[in-house]
């Protein structure tokens, strides 16, 4: 008989959205005529902007004439004018990446989750708490040793290393989900020392750097000093163009990232991600590299950043009313997220239930981040703004009512 | 610092595939002016289906429009439409598979390189020899133990359990890549008895079943009574509607696929995979599901059938060759694969260096596919007509000057 992955029984049933997503289906079975307003899930609303479907379009039409079809990808870690692309844009955030150290995925949450595969079991793995699950649901999996350094409110939920500790692999969020908080060139530069002083690597998950206004706040690790030696980058599409369901992203793994192998050799890690996906992926569909590409154009730029102003003056609404109401909170500025405080001490997940019951708006419960969001919440900026005003509304009333 | 992942640095450096991309590039550079057939890695070369590009620009469209825009999906396992279609599909194999059942993927190579995950490393995997590398990549690549069945000449290359042997993960392909051999409902029976017996599970490639004409050849293990207790089935829309550079196929796990864990309970494969993939994945483009969606249509299966037909008259083009001169080989026939012994009793890779240097026609070394690969070649059915035409007038000259 099959032994099963025990490490997957041992952790939580579903993935946190899908258990929202649960909750949300078993209230309008009860509640069919509610008129609920999501802002759980950092799903995006508005369409993808013209110029992309286009380019999208063209290679669909590209796909249905011999001459310019297109098979497997030789390599499957993307196209080179996509690889070309995304370097290019890297140069204007002030960051030198080569298109070779550039890999296409589906989005950032496959190369998120599958990172794990390359490396050893026996290592010790710091996350920052709270944390997007699927970091510490990936190692979990593979039953490893996760450690955590704590965001909280003392430190604006901005955790820094403690030097006393070791750690092998550290996942870093900035601007980070759940809690919008950013790290600041300076703040970086001290991760980058500890997994430096610990011959650590880092997974740097950028995904939301699209959001940051501050010109002070980085936008990839690699404008900080150092991080080519010892980091990994992830971004996505999903939120910078609305790629949700679209599906493309970006890994970054520096050539300079080498480390000592058990019998002594150097080993690239990106040989052994290249090794992994040569035998595990296939590579992006070719329109959706179209479109992608179409994303880092002069026009693609203008035209997903209408949209962006459009989720920054959603969180900028949402902000305000957390202002007026006097509840703490983070992000709202260079993120799409909104944390805050649950009023009246309430914890997570009964906040969850009591909002959604008595004005029918969704959000997530800030405990499924981690331990340190028990008692705070996430709403997200990427909804509708007559909704997004329709909910703040109807929050302002409601937190009203409880005091 | 962190642990590498040892078991990768075991391996061979490179995927078979992109080795072959290697020596050819190698090649190109030397011998600009040669005129280079490719007939190794198992691509299409056909344009995408009318119908299918159609439903592909309209699902973009449908993307660039807010109120049929799609973000996520909840489930991220695709969407009720194209479930429902590949459901249809399996209905008129003489199948039955629910909608809830499949899993549609970027295609098969992601799944069948990331099903191990659901499984824990002390397992008895069991692998035909030779086959598509990924069984025994995926396999190394998390430190499992791997046992071989023979396929050969003798057998006809479709190896049969032997019932002395346990396993635990069987791994069977047919039509086979590489051999083109096929398994009848018999044979299946006799690994779904042999699955039994060992309480294993049976992982099932069946990406090519589009390629059977013998009515009595099963395009499905679920036409084989007791598969739905013991089988995951995985298929591809690469080679049945060119969606090589598209990416999609899809994955049935049966809901009766139940083992006992650790602690005594019963637990489904697919709670396991849904938790793996919830963490892992977040589904696929969604204008490559409209396209998938298509392909299912009367008018797409009427137009797939055309291509598919055109590389059935390439296979009998090759077959035929190999006959006139006396080469014994398998598949052609319900197969895009003609897998044939190479002349002289050269070695695999020997043989494919002496082709491109002397006819500049690529092949797969069959050794590339396991040890009783040795000694045999490849050749896909998935070129051009007047190339594999040229490519068999070249091929046999070179045969009859070895002679």
């Amino acid at each position: 008989m099959p032994k099963l992955n025990e490490n997957i029984l041992k952790m939580e049933k579903n993935y946190l959205f899908i258990n929202i997503a649960k909750k949300i289906n078993a209230f309008k079975e009860n509640n069919p005529d509610a008129d609920i307003i999501r802002m759980g899930i950092g799903d995006v609303t508005l369409p993808i902007a013209p110029v992309v479907i286009d380019a999208m379009k063209k290679g669909c039409d590209e796909m249905g004439v011999k001459e310019t079809f297109k098979g497997y990808e030789d390599s499957g870690a993307g196209y080179d004018f996509l690889k070309k692309a995304v370097s290019d844009y890297y140069k204007k955030l002030g960051a030198d990446v080569a298109p070779d150290e550039i890999r296409i995925n589906d989005g950032a949450k496959s190369d998120c989750g599958n990172i794990v595969d390359i490396f050893g079991n026996d290592n010790i793995i710091l996350v920052t708490d709270p944390a997007y699950p699927v970091y510490v649901d990936s190692n979990r999996m593979s039953g490893r040793k996760i450690i955590y350094a704590d965001s909280n409110e003392e430190n604006g939920f901005a955790a820094m290393p403690d030097f006393s500790v070791h750690a092998d692999i550290i996942y870093l969020c900035s601007p980070n989900n759940p809690t919008g908080s950013v790290y600041t060139s300076e703040q970086l530069k001290v991760w980058i020392d500890y997994a430096k002083a610990n011959d650590a690597v880092i997974i740097y998950d950028s995904a939301y750097e699209a959001f940051i206004t501050d010109a002070n706040i980085p936008r990839s690790i690699y404008c900080v000093e150092g991080a080519k030696e010892c980091a990994i980058e992830m971004c996505s599409l999903s939120k910078t163009a609305g790629f949700t369901g679209m599906r493309c992203g970006y890994t970054v793994i520096p050539d300079t990232l080498v480390y000592r192998s058990e019998n002594g050799s150097d080993v690239p890690l990106s040989q052994l991600w290249n090794r992994r996906q040569g035998s595990k992926f296939n590579g992006v569909s070719y329109p959706v590299q179209c479109a992608a590409a179409a994303v880092f154009t002069d026009e693609g730029q203008r035209q997903i950043h209408e949209n962006i102003a459009y989720y920054q003056e959603n969180a900028r609404i949402i902000s305000d009313t957390m202002t007026k109401l006097g509840i703490k909170f983070t992000g709202g500025v260079n993120s799409p997220y909104i944390w805050f405080k649950c009023p009246n001490n309430m914890d997570s997940w009964d906040f969850f239930d009591l909002m959604l019951a008595e004005i029918y708006v969704v959000g997530t419960p800030g405990s499924g981040f981690g331990k340190n969001g028990e008692g705070w919440f996430r709403l997200t900026a990427f909804g509708d703004r007559q909704r997004t005003i329709e909910a703040m509304e109807r929050f302002e009333k409601f937190v009203n009512n409880m005091k």
